[in-house]
């Protein structure tokens, strides 16, 4: 069985439980703490596993795969059915700039490691902090609520009624964006196609709460 | 013709004219400058081709895609030869985690907007700032290193003697990680696959020098 090394709160290893439950593909959930003993991803054990000490990996009969988006694009092409990506190139284009947007451009500059840096390394105030995450989210997220609505592509999801690897993206960094109290009113579509999505039992599944390492 | 929004020193633009230039797509560049009058990117006229502000866009017929990465997979589609990914789903996934560890752990940390706010919000020094830079490049390189040496997949390239979408990434990162100072002795395997890139010409063509809007 597949093994999805993963943490509650990380928002990539979310995007990989919402497509394992979408697909229904029976895996084993491996919680990696990343704070306990500063990080479990930087033990040993785990470094053999990913190189990159990253949350998440997924283990597919012994190979390691990693990058929650590489995984995802591994998974659509293992399992096709339900497909997370639609047929027509330029609908693919369009899905895929939306998960890009957020894995790329909003996403790592929130991460746990970069945060930490602001403050041990630059010596950032809390606040100052809070400021920069927030920041980078509604920025991000303003922007891309513009792009989904200027397409004239979206309707109950980002890309009409078939739920895609854009709303597998979406879900997390909304959550993401709330748990940090940013504004909802940057991005009011992306925030009703987060809720929408939210009343799909693999998402609902998928959520941190609903993990068994949740604390 | 296809127009590719560029600016020369962008390493996504770069990425994307790689691959343009192996798959032998004709096209057009049309340079959007960074960092003249504020930014061409914020621009009405550049807002409107893509909300989210960043380079490169590609138009295809009217059709505007955003994000480096969709970019290549959709030209991979339309022009699938000579082929970026490999054909076993495995291989795949792997050529794509490289590519995205690039795209989303390294570089937009050291993007020009994430820079400048280190400086002007934050009162970062320009030493602290090119700490910062180096950090995640060094970093960043030196994980992605052992994950390609580990994978006893490479070869010429990231993926034995096939040029892939890892390489299309790779090569930009390694130029700003020289740009920047970076030791190269973090990713001595990385360094060594851009030296062969760029002996290509669909590579040499695509650098930041042989641009129209090179300084």
């Amino acid at each position: 069985m597949m093994k999805l090394y993963s943490y509650f709160r990380s928002s990539a290893a979310f995007r990989v439980r919402i497509a394992l439950n979408l697909k229904g593909v029976p895996h084993e959930i491996v919680p990696i703490h990343l704070l306990k003993g500063g990080g479990e991803q930087f033990g040993e054990a785990y470094v053999r596993t990913n190189p990159l000490s990253l949350i998440p990996a997924l283990d597919d009969g012994g190979q390691v795969l990693t990058q929650s988006l590489a995984i995802i694009e591994y998974l659509e092409e293992r399992f096709p059915e339900p497909a997370l990506l639609p047929s027509d190139p330029l609908a693919r284009a369009y899905v895929r700039a939306i998960a890009l947007s957020i894995a790329c451009d909003i996403h790592p500059l929130n991460n746990l490691r970069v945060l930490r840096y602001l403050v041990r390394e630059l010596g950032v105030s809390d606040e100052k902090k809070d400021a920069w995450y927030r920041h980078w989210v509604e920025l991000g997220l303003g922007q891309l609520d513009r792009v989904v609505v200027s397409s004239g592509r979206s309707g109950r999801y980002a890309l009409g009624d078939q739920v895609t690897v854009a709303d597998v993206t979406i879900v997390p960094q909304i959550f993401n964006a709330r748990r940090f109290g940013c504004d909802p009113a940057k991005a009011p579509t992306l925030n009703a196609i987060a809720d929408r999505c939210m009343q799909l039992d693999a998402f609902a599944r998928a959520q941190p709460s609903a993990q068994a390492d949740a604390e």
